[in-house]
């Protein structure tokens, strides 16, 4: 097998390259037509190496403050940071996937967070990983039961242990120790998902089409609940303390972050994620009582947000 | 050899950690004259399983928009994290030091950071680190030439290899490779200094308390050229995306953050070096011919700033 010949399955690694690039479209149409502003502007870029991606990212919309809908599809030798995952033997790579990170202007509407990718190697080694996560400035627990129950629905149509086994994967991942709180509500979070045989590796592909599938409306569904909410000063300034978190998260956590910036990735595509404006300032506290203690109280590991 | 008692020269540990109080004291006393507004306000705190610290934040002054001068002394098991720089029969450490960052609200007044500290471990390892580097959000030579100068003055009073040697090692460490940009203008960095001798050890501890003793002054000088200049809504939007820049680099490299980060530090400590006020825009680019392009061509590597 080399790398520019089909996998040994059916559907070829370039198939799903193209699959994630069709979806980043109807993704991007689903988003500019929701904010009824702003456009996508489009980047295209090649990575020394091998490959490339298409990097699309909306600012300044009705509802979009900032954002990207980023695909990349890149290849090549095979960097050191893998090294435990693959076959001791392998020494190129392929990996495609869609990366999703919108920042909206209004502190009702929450930040999401979605990705999804494929990786082989020459020597056999094939997984998909992803996830969807949902970062509220305000958790609405009811809000949170739609986006919770939207993913138990996509997952248990194809495994009924999925949704209970990545949401949980979800929490431990997008936590931020330093701060002992999660990121948001969670979501899911899968990863080195090795298809068996050619079933399991269409049942997988499948898979992470159906979650990217389910962005647009599950995403916009939370939109259409907050767009239009009034807001104050002080909710606002309350979103750039949070949005300081998920930079923190992004920048001191991510796995996908900090290999793309370790193995010279395309700096500004990876950044897109960070948000426009945002705030530290020194042992913020919230007022007892108030909406923004709520929403700490909430961002822990383990709530059953399907039945909250 | 135990950590309750004297090291093993003349100079106890303990009179390490009093002589950094001291200088918190004087150089917090310094830069509240200097705003002549604002006042730092002070939390306590212990560290479980050892020692605690001493942390001093100022905000919202006339020129200080947000900063930290903060002291720690801790000690106990140690930190698996030091494994490589200490004898590997070692269990105890101890370690004190001072950390200063500053972020003014005129963006013609540098960032300004500091740190002096002193590790031993009970097995005699002893050291001393520290530096201090300038993040101009403009750029003016003449300005960074009176700082290196005046570093240059304080390492040549010790050894006339510092200057030269702990400029190049600014260079290497406040560099931010994902964006092939220095932090700042560079300025000193040195660790590992393992005294010799009981007078090579009274001869590093007298060096980084000359580097201390040498803060306020430089950066006085630095507030004095900057801090009645008129800007614009331009140049603080500049300054809040160079702070950006700031952010990447504190949660991607430096060490002492994500060596405080996960080895449970006192977060809010730790991260009071992020700045105030900051914007991330997708491939932001400056004006050809503009003042921030100019800042951005100087942000390399090897400048020789003392006949800049």
């Amino acid at each position: 097998m080399t790398l520019d010949n089909h996998s040994p399955v059916g559907i070829s690694k370039w198939q799903i390259a193209d699959a994630f690039a069709e979806k980043q479209d109807q993704i991007c149409k689903a988003l500019e037509e929701a904010d009824g502003k702003a456009h996508f502007r489009e980047d295209l870029w090649k990575r020394e190496g091998g490959g490339g991606g298409r990097t699309r990212v909306i600012a300044n919309g009705n509802v979009f403050e900032k954002g990207g809908v980023n695909t990349s599809t890149v290849y090549g030798p095979l960097p050191k940071y893998l090294g435990n995952h693959v076959n001791p033997e392998a020494t190129e790579f392929f990996a495609t996937g869609i990366s999703i990170v919108i920042h909206p202007s209004n502190p009702h509407v929450p930040i999401i967070h979605m990705n999804v990718r494929y990786f082989e190697s020459d020597r056999g080694d094939k997984w998909f990983g992803g996830g969807i996560d949902l970062t509220p400035i305000y958790v609405v627990p009811e809000q949170a039961k739609l986006f919770h129950r939207a993913l138990k629905e996509v997952c248990d149509r194809f495994d009924p242990t999925y949704y209970t086994e990545f949401s949980r994967q979800a929490d431990d991942y997008f936590f931020i120790s330093h701060r002992n709180e999660t990121r948001g509500i969670g979501g899911i979070f899968f990863d080195y998902l090795r298809p068996a045989d050619e079933q399991s590796f269409e049942k997988l592909f499948a898979f992470v089409l159906a979650v990217a599938d389910t962005f647009a409306p599950i995403y916009l569904e939370q939109v259409s609940a907050g767009r239009d909410l009034p807001y104050s000063e002080s909710e606002k300034h309350w979103q750039t303390i949070r949005r300081g978190r998920y930079v923190e998260f992004n920048l001191v956590y991510d796995k996908g972050t900090r290999f793309g910036l370790e193995t010279n990735g395309r700096t500004e595509s990876i950044l897109m994620s960070l948000p426009p404006e945002v705030r530290w300032e020194y042992d913020h506290k919230c007022l007892s009582g108030s909406r923004e203690e709520e929403t700490l109280s909430w961002l822990r590991k383990g709530v059953n947000w399907v039945d909250v």
